[in-house]
């Protein structure tokens, strides 16, 4: 049994939004290579700072220094990015900076699997992924198929409890419903507009704005919440003018940038 | 002289669609730096499922186990990458699954040169380039000025032949007419639309797809042909409506989604 | 003091941009793992061919050979890709090309500054960045948050009539107005929007095309001039159509491909 939960409150996910917006938070990213534009975009369109420095070179020095939050993405690993995902995370931990993990394509590979588990281990503020990823981060059963989720955000919520208890983090499990737990309590926001599977990233820069939103927020549970409100709106949003994925990705970005606070919350019809 | 060219049938090219979105493919992609975004949307978009997965620590484990077929695209490669899509193919080979290589910008510099030679010894299913590529590739005399080809699709005929004979891959060369071959047969695709030169990425994803048709495909020549044709129907449908290339890209991927095997095929009209 | 700005003529402009749109450059771009596809998108849309050729394998003996011109850019710096890009350029200045430094977010840490400052030696036909950038390269006093300039071009006036006396570069500051110096001679060019901001890589692409401009060029002052005002004006026109970013990036392109030179240079109306 999952607990009670929660419906997320407008008035609270209005101000956690209007928060970030004033802190203009610099989110620095180091994510896979196929989401790196439509992920600064994203940033961009919904009022943050995007900052790709995934070089081992300078990772930590800016993950200490200018970064506000930090983005770890494993969509494309090897060697030397996890390398630099772990010596951000550490710099961004030690700085007080939340990270938030994105455990893409987790059940994927061995290789793959062992690296989000020492990720996990650097304990993220936030894990974020869709159905299978959680399952499989969870150590639980999934099924697999690339960047696709074959479970249901509903089935992995279990798991993202348990992962959530075991890790200290708070993970966010997403897809027609998304929850948001921290492993006693839990959250939902639902809506949305399934078109968003169709265009590569979309999941990926959640994450990134996860991350954003983290930064300065007093209950990193109720910023994720928050987040995810503003991202399901925004899709509905460009779902109504949006019938292919083309189109659709680019009402998406003017959706996150056009939405206020309060229209993303509800209190306001957009 | 060439032979006899024929033309698709648009019962067997709607079949070939029909059957590729019913699968489903997971294509792994091993492609440049620049095309990564467009190359999955593009997958997306077509009802496939996009998996970039280049690491040297997974590449091998994934082409054998979740992919269903492989492309390797040498627009960016370096020592690391070439070495991955060699482990990655001959895996992919071994495991009986259908690859696809992409020789961008051959001719360009001799380091790639030989690199992609290296490649086609593994034996491609499926070899796809625009006419200065499938030149240089095949050895032929050719004109190089980057990602542009400088010299036509029917210029390149002879060329696709001898490579196809020679290297027991499917060659497929692209322009204002495509032609698909395997040194006996060869099957000619015409229309689209001129502004798909001016997209980058459209004819690095058009290889990503010809590997997620010949996934299952009992025939490749087949299965090319009619990759080709349901691309060169979405240039059509999205040039009908967008007359610079901006609008065009969008466009393009709207008419991949939108566009049914009979409409693509000829047999309804769209 | 910063002497005498002159405002860009008009009738020299258009002879800038007829000229570039005539000769159709090769422009080899070593940037950033963000900005792959919007600069190659950007290039062709206005006429050039990009070819993205970082490799150490090769990144030389393409800038010496096929290239006209070449960019580099540090936006996301590594130890390998900073030792292509001083290889390329030093292989360009040899064989007489222009080729284009775009140092993205300098002052952001220590061991960017310093791949900087090495690249500076090797004298850039032309060093392009906004106000924060310029400040930063040039030793002057800046602010820094990632991407994002927190200081105007015109605060960066001075710095960058000093980076161009010390260096030997033309150096281009952009922002609300856009600076083209010599150190000796300023010309400014105004106009754009600022939606511009909220689309990751319009910067980066405007790099690549002065490299672009710069072939052939028998001053390089007047052809970065003339590209800057070819950008503003094209995000003009996007700018009339699209209000959110999403909307404005394919304007943008769009409008990079539609312009005629004479209506670029407002010789014409558009």
């Amino acid at each position: 049994m999952n607990g009670v939960v929660e419906q997320l409150q407008a008035s609270a996910a209005a101000a956690e939004i209007r928060r970030m917006k004033s802190l203009r938070p610099l989110v620095q990213c180091i994510t896979n290579d196929v989401v790196q534009e439509v992920t600064a975009n994203v940033l961009l369109a919904c009022g943050m700072s995007p900052a790709m420095v995934p070089g081992l070179e300078e990772c930590a020095e800016f993950a200490r220094g200018a970064a506000d939050a930090l983005l770890c993405n494993v969509g494309t690993p090897n060697r030397e990015n996890v390398q630099a995902m772990k010596l951000a995370a550490a710099a961004a931990a030690d700085a007080g900076k939340p990270w938030t993990l994105d455990p893409v394509g987790a059940g994927g590979t061995a290789w793959r699997d062992k690296a989000i588990e020492e990720l996990i281990a650097l304990r993220p503020t936030v894990i974020r992924g869709n159905g299978s990823e959680i399952l499989a981060a969870a150590g639980f059963e999934h099924r697999y198929k690339g960047v696709d989720s074959l479970d249901s955000s509903a089935s992995a919520l279990e798991a993202a409890q348990a992962l959530a208890a075991r890790s200290g983090s708070v993970v966010c499990v997403t897809g027609e419903t998304d929850y948001v737990t921290d492993g006693r309590r839990t959250v939902s926001v639902s809506g949305g507009c399934a078109m968003v599977t169709l265009v590569v990233g979309t999941g990926c820069a959640l994450s990134a704005m996860a991350a954003g939103f983290a930064a300065g927020a007093s209950d990193p549970l109720a910023s994720t919440a928050a987040c995810c409100l503003l991202a399901k709106r925004a899709a509905e949003r460009a779902g109504q003018t949006a019938r292919a994925p083309g189109s659709f990705h680019n009402a998406y970005l003017d959706a996150l940038y056009l939405l206020s606070p309060e229209e993303a919350a509800g209190l306001m019809s957009a």
